[in-house]
């Protein structure tokens, strides 16, 4: 049985992890769930797809896996994701794993909740946010956005090295995604901007098919 | 060289990692970091212990490494945790990784801003959040804990099976946060009530070890 991959390029490891797939050659049956439409809220989709009800996650074979750095490890460890994008080092590999864990609670949850409160909520209730609350959550995104640029761009040319890994591509689509609330990342940390421009040559033609609903919203592809 | 153990008990990630240690007879240089006393915020913890000025973190004969689940997977790869706690099976590894990347933005999140809004903040700043603010953490919290009541522990003595995994000791020591701030998770949620009281036994005396000043601000031991 084949490996299906259930995801929406509106959703930042959803573009991440379809990067990572595409970039290692794994073949999946294309799945696109239209999370605006409600598509993963339904009873079949909870029961025979994702019972978090939420996109990404794979069925392979029969096992259902969400959660995408648990993905990736799994497909990892299956032998499908090239060294260069994982390391197997335990070392390496140990800094590339302290980046997807670091970034949950700091750099991932602050752009999507800015974004959700620019752009996406007034979108859909038609209510604008307090300006004392976005101030607050701009703070927070900006609080981890000086990280990436002060501290995990110190002194290389990628977040864990001087060579792309996964740990860059999940960092790039949340990092992404603020421009669509109007926030240009690219004007306020150069470093970020530089590194976003190797991320996305690196990734080939993927990245921007990935983001083509982002550059979409923003009106423009990233200028680099 | 040996490996050193930076960590606070106030810090939940940092029991886990500190009963997963134990369990394991990992031998370690035990540093605890006071960070009630802005241990962290030094120059000298940021530029020798860690860069992110955050506990637990290692240090192994000269490789500094952060984040709690990136720590563990690393000692796991040196051979250092037995299998039965954290599975080297690809399948069942892949749940445990499946619960501890779906922890951090759901349940540990929600834990912690909960206790954090409740009982830090007012302590240390005298000032008491406001009734919405908390009604607001409340719900998110309890949306996250009805998940481990009935997704999680649908139909399984522990999160990923019928054996106590790490993913169990992690998300223990989340859930036992929020008693500090009176919360008593035991008495809402039955079936995660009879889960903490077998971690609790699995995890013989290190689990109480650990949790002796969060039993000491809540003014007593679990009921069970």
């Amino acid at each position: 049985m084949s490996l299906a991959y259930y995801y929406d390029l509106m959703s930042q490891p959803s573009r991440a992890l379809y990067i990572i797939l595409k970039m290692s050659g794994v073949q999946f049956e294309d799945c696109p769930v239209a999370l605006r439409k409600g598509a993963h809220l339904t009873e079949d989709f909870k029961t025979n797809i994702n019972r978090f009800q939420k996109v990404p996650c794979i069925n392979d074979g029969g096992f259902k896996l969400a959660e995408s750095v648990a993905i990736l490890r799994y497909l990892s460890a299956k032998g499908k994701i090239p060294e260069h994008l994982y390391p197997k080092n335990v070392v390496e590999q140990a800094r590339v794993d302290e980046f997807l864990e670091w970034q949950h609670i700091t750099l991932r949850i602050t752009c999507a909740l800015y974004f959700r409160a620019k752009w996406l909520d007034p979108m859909l209730t038609g209510k604008k946010p307090s300006e004392d609350k976005l101030a607050s959550l701009k703070t927070h995104m900006e609080t981890n956005l000086a990280i990436v640029e002060n501290l995990w761009l110190e002194s290389t040319d990628f977040l864990c090295g001087n060579q792309m890994t996964v740990a860059d591509i999940f960092a790039a689509c949340e990092i992404e995604q603020p421009r669509m609330a109007d926030y240009d990342v690219r004007a306020h940390y150069p470093k970020i901007r530089a590194w976003l421009q190797r991320v996305r040559e690196a990734c080939g033609p993927h990245y921007d098919y990935a983001h083509q609903f982002v550059y979409k919203i923003c009106g423009s592809e990233p200028t680099n």
